[in-house]
């Protein structure tokens, strides 16, 4: 993936020759040479990864990337620092900063390419959920990316694949105090644990006694199941070469041994906090499809989604030669409640309708709000008879017990009025028997209302 | 990226040639001895992508390819042709057939690895839209994954940057057959041209005089407002090092000189179907994020919308010291138009009502379904004589001319009782404000009907 890399040093000959080291390898560069200006271009979405020098006058390195890592805007910019201080000290503040990755200067450019080339894939598939999230926000349905912006990374649950006895003790004991941590010794075994288990992160040694650990970060790469799961390898200065091509397809980080206690818990951190943005993003997202086939007041279906699966489900269920049956369910006089109690006890007695009309039905019924004050239900696999018992089921028990309104200060005794219709032999389309069900309902409202009518087809 | 890439293949050795060469470079590997298993495997969901030989007895690879390729199921799933032959009328068939690319046997190693690994970051960015669509299929809102698979690739805004006239001129003549071409010789005028147009695809010449056409393709890759254009190579043999590094940093496909005119309309209409097929995903996308804020019988927004937009619109308009108006309206007698004429009547009666409302109010203003026959309007920046005036004008032109119903069968008189209400000095919140109009609106119900009443703060 090519990408726009922001070089931010205050140094011009460290700029230039990082801009000409990237240029060779086809990277667009910008240039920043202080904080205030390198935050400027990554606020207005300039770039798509930060090299950024530590030590500048003014705001250092650290305080920039705390900046970005802490605005929603900026959050999911990888920021990779560049310091020339080879100091655990330094790489740790970096990386509880919020930066993804350090490089030592002079910076060697295998390690410089491959981890810009990861960072950058990895956000592109970011890229396309927050592309969806902003939609999102602009609509109107909440805001996605702060909330997952401020994700704090801490009580994740870890899978640690390690077979020296020491080194797994040790991570455990270090990772312990934020998070749930489970050890397997055996790739096989690790390989199932995780298809079965949510896991937020892997760590994997990649020196497993007669097993190569980087074929299970591959595998845990490949499957659909773990595929969302962050992997950071455990590795010894020997394994650069597999260091290399980890990384390249796809694992997120890597430790080097001996491991440093503090540096495994920041980029832990860092690689919780990255699956679980994007996790936000999903979840966002599935919500907001959700939404698109849900009344807000009720929570029942709305009128698209019951459009949408009636077509569906009547020709199903007529390919079967099964019955199906619709109720058409409406709150008697609902205009007075709200003319006497006013709108916010009408959407009260709305919504405790709707949990008793769901408390008489089963999940593969569908209950959808039609209007107003009235609910449809249809009924897979019901005839005529059992549908009316339905109904007069569910008209009991909503005269029974009045709606208590307004904080409990007043309790309402609602009626409805129900139609009831089943599919005829004769019926081209639902209309045919949503349309006897109306007529249903009103005979039952011309009659005197608190009753059910059912008409045959 | 890795992936799980299955090797389709009659016969047992080639199988497990390709199997060792995949899984020494990490890619786990399927392998299916025939078209129909491999078939299956692929509508499992178990690959990534397939190495597919044409040559097999029973059904051949083209015809399996074929297959694939027009099943929205496994339509994304990147098809790469392995044959003895290299014909370019068989790689011609592969590529109508709808296949990615073709490798000829022996298989070289950087060959396959290169292009495997291009096609499998490619879909991994399309996965994530995809997951998105399966998700809005469950909840019955449209089907964009067949829409999607549907697409034909043809009639594409296509720009060729290619400085030799002959050369452009053949690939032009050739494209035009299909497409809308646009030929740009240098690569400055060429960025510029594809930041401010919509292309669906760039075929770019590497061998630009006093240009490399690979900077190009990464400055093209790296701008948001051309990253989603697929790009193609027109290459020399001497060019391999520039094209393994093209496709490693997102370009899709590549084409060699001598041109072959065949193999250009194929793989030119594979990219550009590409690209619709993710085009059409993030629209069904943005379409269901649409729905959830608006109404579905009327297009208005929906009261999910007026919830949360009213809030920041009520502070920010404080903060300017600007007014705000609110307006409840409702149908007068609505109850009676649906029990006298029928559900279908009141809908296409509130569906004209939305319109006309929609009809005197600004961009600016939000207009929403309330509940049934209720709507809310709110008007930024405007006071409660004006407001009253605006709510009279509908008032006037909602009772001046009938609504036609029933297919224009009849006509009903409707009129419409409307609340208004400004914020006032104290309001703490939107609901102080909305209580007022709907005051106002029970006192038009109370007075008389199809009138407007105005509550001061």
């Amino acid at each position: 993936m090519s990408a726009r890399v922001l070089i931010v040093d205050d140094l011009f000959p460290n700029v230039k020759l990082l801009e000409t080291k990237l240029g060779l390898e086809y990277f667009d560069t910008l240039a920043a040479m202080n904080g205030p200006d390198a935050i400027a271009i990554c606020e207005k979405g300039l770039c798509d990864l930060v090299l950024l020098d530590v030590m500048m006058p003014g705001m250092d390195g650290f305080e920039v990337c705390r900046h970005l890592k802490g605005n929603p805007v900026t959050a999911h910019i990888p920021v990779v620092m560049v310091t020339a201080l080879d100091q655990p000290s330094d790489r740790l503040k970096g990386l509880d900063a919020g930066a993804d990755d350090f490089l030592t200067k002079p910076v060697d450019d295998t390690a410089l390419f491959t981890r810009v080339r990861s960072l950058v894939r990895l956000k592109a598939v970011t890229d396309e959920l927050r592309q969806r999230a902003l939609a999102s926000r602009a609509y109107g349905i909440g805001d996605p990316l702060a909330t997952a912006a401020a994700e704090s990374g801490l009580d994740a649950n870890i899978l640690i694949v390690e077979d020296r006895p020491g080194a797994a003790e040790r991570m455990a004991t270090a990772l312990l105090q934020h998070h749930r941590i489970t050890v397997e010794t055996n790739p096989i075994a690790a390989m199932q644990l995780a298809a079965e288990t949510e896991f937020d992160l892997a760590l994997i040694s990649l020196d497993l006694d007669g097993h190569d650990g980087l074929r299970l970060c591959s595998q845990l790469r490949s499957l659909d199941r773990t595929r969302g799961m962050p992997l950071i390898m455990i590795a010894e200065a020997h394994d650069r070469a597999r260091i290399t091509r980890g990384l390249d397809f796809g694992v997120h980080d890597y430790l080097m041994r001996p491991l440093d206690r503090n540096e495994l818990l920041a980029r832990t951190r860092t690689q919780v906090r990255r699956k679980r943005y994007s996790d936000v993003l999903r979840g966002a997202m599935q919500a907001s499809l959700q939404m698109a086939v849900t009344d807000g007041l009720t929570g029942l279906h709305n009128r698209r989604y019951l459009d949408s699966h009636l077509g569906a489900l009547f020709a199903e269920e007529g390919v079967r030669g099964r019955a199906l049956a619709t109720l058409i369910l409406d709150i008697d006089r609902f205009k007075s409640i709200n003319d006497t109690f006013g709108h916010e006890a009408g959407d009260e007695v709305l919504r405790a309708f709707a949990d008793r009309v769901r408390q008489h039905t089963r999940p593969i019924d569908i209950v959808a709000r039609y209007g107003g004050e009235e609910i449809v239900v249809i009924l897979p696999d019901t005839g005529l008879t059992e549908a009316r018992a339905i109904a007069e089921r569910i008209r009991e028990r909503i005269e029974a017990t009045p709606f208590p309104v307004l904080r409990q200060t007043r309790a309402l005794t609602v009626t409805v009025s129900i139609g009831v219709a089943v599919r005829g032999a004769h019926d081209g389309s639902p209309g045919d028997m949503l349309r006897r069900a109306d007529e249903g309902l009103y005979e039952a409202k011309a009659t005197g209302r608190n009753r059910v009518v059912a008409q045959a087809a």
